[in-house]
């Protein structure tokens, strides 16, 4: 059943390296690198050999029968990948950005070409998200995958309410540590989680949303006002993404962040840490919970993907192909805490009612009602306002 | 890819209801229930000609292409499962005690017969722990699985832990709640466990060790004087189902209560609950969590089973078949709490080494080193002494 892989791997950062160093603790599968794509020449452990610098030296390999796809260029990953399974080799890649942007023309790449393409580091990191819903939560039962999906942010979150950081220094601490990049909008903004959940939503609902057209917002714009007030009432804040069966076959999506109580299971999910929950009709909610970044996690979640194709495992994007799709609606309605300043800001908010008001000498806010898609109207300008956002409950409409 | 499954459903308890159940809400699966064998008439609220008698009903239906055994009695369902396997008909079952006791012949009838028996609601209920040891942490880096695998005996030590109840009231109060059999010796005296782990073991390091060669021990023992021991230094009592690699290709495995410190995934795991700590190079600990039995939970995994019989799935037993097999090895040393009263009792244990005594007017304990398969040559005798075993702290000899 299985195969000789040989491998060309593209990209030799945190995860390649990891990747590598994980491979060489798996003696029983039966894979070889034999080359490695970066960059630029320099000084490295490893044979001279081994290396190359132009990926059509590993696309062009007819030895080659797996691309291993880990850079972090989006646009470069796209034609690595793209011209790889054109090639009709398989492919695995951990590039969430490129895959949730692609996803449709990857879905039928690999139909066409009758190659595979697996990407589970892409979602979590070492946990099995990706596989789990589209093998094991494969049914009607499926109501809502939660999570969080990015440990960057969760690791300045859990420093500002576990160790009483303000946001500044926490991110300060993240860079330093590599938790967080120079630039950390991708992170912290909700980038990479909504890349994250655009991929869940296609293994768990069978629905193909473009990036673009979801509502992410992320924690860049909190405050000590903000987290004082959820201290205050027992919460902590957590960067959560989540995608929700609604009534007649749609689903909501959206990245935000939310005041999550302690019973939740969630609330203690810590640090560079990711949790997922999936709720479903019968079995109620399950949890799963591992270490979402770094280069040994997600070069062991890279590992199972390499073993999946030596058994020749394929996604068969279950819910796509055999169940009806479900429809993405944004005409839903979620209950928010907005903190604001200004009156003129406050009034761009088309809230549907309010329950609760404050007024205050530093700041104000706001809990009531809104729709995602009048959230949505707002996209571009929700960071540049001096105001914070975050979910209060869960509202489902089923 | 999918095909119309025609099942023949044997039992109609908890679970068979609760898998009847759960099929009303998955329309998207195209199978249907021909038949269900019962052991008696009676008012039912389905229509008598969906009921057979005699499981030979079944088994000899030409039209039935997948036979599910939800019984209780484990000799019984041997015979229907072996028989249906023979029959070329593929089987789901969540009988924990047939299964472990039977794998070995269980995998030769599959390969033998070109036929799929799946039985992920054999262990831990709803929580996909088979298929995801099978599939993803299918590789060289897994180091231990560790857990909560029984619900029942989970339900009894929360009230006792976080309700302060004795032993025998939360006994009580679990059976009233049906969440602990009349005898509830398989479930508080680790049977139950020992199955599940055995089942676990296979898929997890590819050994297939027979039951009555492994230590199970369970609850029953428990008094307040171990329960006030635990509380007083922080910990909860949890039974705990563990098998772990070791050096040179082995692997121990054992159920055994365990005092759990509040940093451990599995202290917050509480109720009817099951928790899996899944461990391994590179990506450290997992945790896999959700309701470990119940009809629906239960049922919603023989649903996924059973989705996963209509695309063909089958368990590779990759471990057995790809990898240099684990030799089982009792000669393992554990750091043990034993209460005891007499001194004939402590006699018995050899221990290999003290770090801590206690005398005391109503009981007196030991914590020291002890070997597994010392414990083993115990193992008939444990339950009639009036002491108590809890593993103090994992004791890895990798």
């Amino acid at each position: 059943m299985k195969k000789k892989l040989k491998i060309g791997l593209v990209g030799f950062g945190v995860v390649g390296q990891g990747l590598y160093d994980v491979l060489q603790k798996s003696p029983a599968l039966d894979a070889e690198i034999l080359s490695i794509c970066v960059k630029n020449k320099k000084q490295r452990s490893l044979p001279d050999g081994l290396f190359c610098y132009s990926a059509d030296d590993i696309l062009n390999n007819p030895e080659i029968n797996l691309v291993v796809e880990l850079i972090s260029e989006s646009e470069q990953a796209y034609h690595i990948v793209t011209k790889a399974l054109k090639a009709g080799k398989n492919v695995v890649s951990a590039n969430k950005k490129m895959i949730a942007e692609n996803l449709n023309e990857l879905v039928q790449l690999q139909k066409e070409n009758n190659v595979s393409l697996l990407y589970e580091a892409s979602a979590c990191g070492s946990i099995p998200v990706i596989r789990n819903l589209e093998e094991y939560y494969d049914n009607d039962l499926l109501l809502s995958v939660t999570g969080i999906l990015n440990g960057s942010s969760n690791y300045i979150l859990s420093k500002i309410f576990d160790h009483n950081k303000d946001y500044s220094t926490a991110l300060k601490e993240a860079q330093d540590l590599g938790f967080a990049e120079a630039d950390p909008s991708f992170d912290v903004d909700g980038f990479d989680s909504l890349f994250k959940l655009v991929i869940l939503t296609a293994h768990s609902f069978g629905t193909l949303v473009n990036p673009n057209d979801v509502l992410n917002y992320g924690i860049s714009n909190i405050s000590d006002f903000d987290i004082r007030y959820a201290k205050e009432k027992g919460y902590k804040i957590k960067l959560v993404g989540q995608v929700e069966k609604l009534e007649e076959n749609k689903i909501s999506l959206f990245v935000l962040p939310r005041l999550v109580q302690r019973d939740k299971y969630i609330y203690n999910v810590e640090d560079e840490f990711n949790g997922v929950v999936i709720k479903g009709l019968a079995y109620d909610k399950q949890f799963m919970f591992g270490k979402g970044a770094g280069g040994h996690p997600t070069g062991s979640a890279v590992l199972s993907d390499i073993t999946a194709i030596a058994h020749d495992y394929r996604y068969e994007y279950k819910k796509m192909n055999f169940y009806n799709s479900f429809k993405y609606e944004k005409d839903v309605t979620i209950e928010i805490y907005l903190r604001y300043k200004k009156m003129e800001d406050l009034e761009k908010f088309k809230f549907e009612s309010i329950s609760e008001e404050y007024i205050g000498p530093e700041y104000n806010y706001k809990i009531g009602m809104i729709k995602i898609k009048d959230l949505m109207s707002l996209k571009e300008h929700l960071r540049s306002m001096d105001i914070f956002i975050a979910v209060t409950r869960k509202t489902l409409n089923y």
